[in-house]
């Protein structure tokens, strides 16, 4: 896909921040630049006195106390999820599975259900500085009017699974259905699609040969939870003879399409493999640690073996937060204790993975996930200036290590101001999240059914 | 010590929030509840019906959306170096020493610097609901300061090391110091000592007998670094023989009074050792994986194994947030990833940890910790409120695995108010945060030069 040129005519903005770290060649951080957002792209980076001499008419915003990146880019989550957030705490994952999300999905899935969670979990990573969302999980209809709804950006999962739920009843129709849908909003500049079969557990070979098919055909990101779990690991050997990656393989499906969710559980060979055939991983600490996964794969080797990370918050059942930031920094910290060395995974690096690595992951890195000419103008603006914790000397470090998505101050999505000094700021998404608010404490309540011990009645 | 028994004219404050979690025996939750305050201690914990029947005359703080939790307890800071904030990221442990903090705290280190960054950091941990910190530093009496001036109550060490710095000559100098301070405050009651050996490396038999000797005498804490990286346990084997915890068994640190902190390399042995004696270890999660340590010690089998846990940030330059929410749910997502157990160290265990844990560290837990009527009001009132993020089912739950720091709305240390509705409301306080504000900026200009690349000023 191409960038729609903005017509000459479209109004000029002047973004001026104090820090900008545009995630690009070049210097990690600069000053004195401003971004001169035109229509829905960047036009130009440039030095500010000569920008608002070429752009004398531009509306401009000035932030003298901010780091301006590109848009956090939630490689993986479960967005309807947030409605979940809170009801499986603390639990073994089989007895999560069994005792609380697979009861609670099966009485309460709907799409009223995955709007009303996605809408909530749309505001969230969007005041925290979420642009883009790569999501999976049923009614993908939903999904994407919360997205739209929000005035957010994301890659809507076509899920695939073998079993059948309330969307579906089974691989051909959920295939059916979604590319139906992706059909219905291909006019929608900030929706994308990926196919997104659950995992190499869960789907047979008949339906992945059918997604591999598809990619290729659709040039279409496979997203998949992989290697998530030894034990998932162990069982996939037991039956199929090989590890999951490589049944993967065998059916064409390890390319740079593959997004690799998880990916806990990697020997050399897996990773050789990812790295060969260009795929991508999403790295989702705190889940695998909550669930007790494991620690998370090593990213410091995927990197020096060419394995493009990305980062993902996984859904609000299994994290609690859809917090990019505070994703990020356990990344960045947990690459340092498992390598044993503290300059693993640095912040530049982790930036970098939370926002140009998700692009690629979704293979849109031309179109963001950087702040440079061309790209669509997805931004964010950080406040630096909490006076307890002014001492800084590399505002991108402060960002990882210090700060926290709550001074996320301002948003742009497809050059749309949609965060506006930690107000959002259209009535459209205003008045869903409204209608979503009054109607949370009746799943609060529905919910509750299934969570011994709930205090909060 | 024994908790002075408040006047019966001490004015009552009676303090109603949503939930309480006490941290005591009978229910985690309570609903309901009022909480008595009576000059500097808890009074009784009573249905608020009964509470405001007996006492009519009291003054009302009603917290309709609050979680009331017993003050945090930060186990181990170096609250100065909150001015060193960010000077030394993503280094290797030698670089960082060698090339950063040495020489920064070589040029600096002064009874100004001290108090400086004491004040920053205890606003930070005030503010983010820690009522009580024991800290390890230079100038002692600095950090006292700080506290003194805004209103926290801390565990100020006594620090000795065999080498000499601009606060003294060596380990009879730093000793005769700190036990000058700790006669001179010893109205003060929320001032507490410890003796702060600053590691096994570090401070020579002679001056850890010493240490040994003051605190059976004196019944103070023996708070000190141990088993912090392999290197360290690796290289005390071929000096010493033994491993660091053996050593300090064989010159009789071993006991209750011993706080061992991080304690990231643990062998059979030494947990065994550390569960015998009644000693305790501190935690510091993100300190141990920035620089590299080790993933940290094995929280789930030190707990089983009957090892007293309490959770400590450490100081800024290694972490880099003074936040033992954040610290706290670190903690609990290690224990499950490292363990494979996500029923490990659950939430309740963890606020028990960073509360009761933290207090029986210091020798305190007759004083703070839970709140028990006879204890002293330490209490922190945490909104949770956030309407994105409000579906939840355990209020404690949901304090660990999904709050931040920044929804802690009331703090009392001792009884007295000193943070309303996240202001800060005590002139002594204020004035002194005011004019470290003031001064940040010279310190930041004179670290800068040790930091390269240095894109701030």
């Amino acid at each position: 896909m191409t960038v729609p040129t903005a017509p000459p005519t479209a109004p000029v903005s002047l973004i001026s921040p104090r820090w900008l770290a545009p995630v690009a060649d070049g210097p990690a951080v600069l000053t004195g630049q401003t971004v001169v957002v035109q229509g829905t792209q960047i036009a130009a980076v440039m030095a500010r006195e000569a920008a608002l001499q070429a752009y004398p008419q531009a509306s401009r915003i000035d932030l003298d106390e901010h780091l301006l990146i590109p848009g956090l880019i939630n490689a993986h989550t479960h967005a309807a999820m947030a409605l979940l957030r809170g009801t499986a705490d603390d639990l073994p994952l089989e007895r999560w599975l069994h005792e609380r999300i697979w009861p609670m999905e099966g009485a309460l899935m709907s799409e009223a259900f995955v709007y009303d969670g996605s809408v909530l979990a749309c505001r969230e990573m969007l005041m925290g500085g979420i642009t883009t969302f790569s999501d999976m999980y049923f009614f993908p209809e939903s999904t994407a009017k919360a997205a739209l709804d929000l005035g957010m950006r994301a890659a809507v999962g076509i899920i695939v699974i073998d079993f059948p739920s309330a969307y579906g009843s089974g691989p051909q129709d959920y295939l059916a259905k979604g590319l139906k849908l992706r059909d219905s909003l291909r006019h929608e500049p900030t929706i994308g699609f990926t196919l997104s079969p659950h995992a190499p557990y869960s789907v047979g070979d008949a339906a992945l040969a059918d997604v591999a098919r598809l990619s290729a055909e659709l040039q279409m990101p496979v997203h998949i939870h992989v290697h998530e779990t030894a034990r998932e690991v162990a069982e996939h050997v037991a039956r199929h003879g090989v590890r999951p990656l490589a049944r993967l393989a065998a059916l064409g499906l390890v390319n740079p399409e593959l997004i690799g969710v998880h990916a806990v559980h990697l020997d050399g060979a897996d990773i050789r493999l990812l790295a060969n055939h260009g795929a991508s991983v999403v790295h989702c600490p705190h889940s695998n640690l909550k669930l007790a996964s494991g620690i998370g794969p090593a990213v410091a080797r995927l990197l020096k073996e060419g394995v493009n990370v990305a980062i993902g918050t996984d859904g609000s059942a299994s994290n609690n937060r859809l917090d990019l930031i505070a994703e990020t920094r356990t990344a960045c910290l947990l690459a340092k204790g498992l390598s044993g060395d503290a300059a693993a995974f640095n912040a530049h690096q982790a930036l970098r993975a939370a926002t140009l690595g998700g692009a690629r992951a979704l293979g849109m890195q031309d179109r963001i996930g950087s702040i440079e000419p061309g790209k669509a103008a997805d931004l964010v603006a950080v406040d630096l200036t909490d006076d307890g914790l002014a001492t800084f000397h590399d505002p991108v470090a402060h960002l990882v290590y210090s700060a926290t998505n709550q001074q996320v101050s301002d948003v742009w999505v497809n050059g749309q101001s949609v965060v506006v000094k930690r107000q959002m700021v259209h009535a459209r998404a205003l008045d869903a999240v409204a209608a979503v608010r009054a109607r949370n404490v009746v799943w609060h309540n529905r919910l509750g059914q299934f969570v011994p011990g709930n205090v909060r009645a």
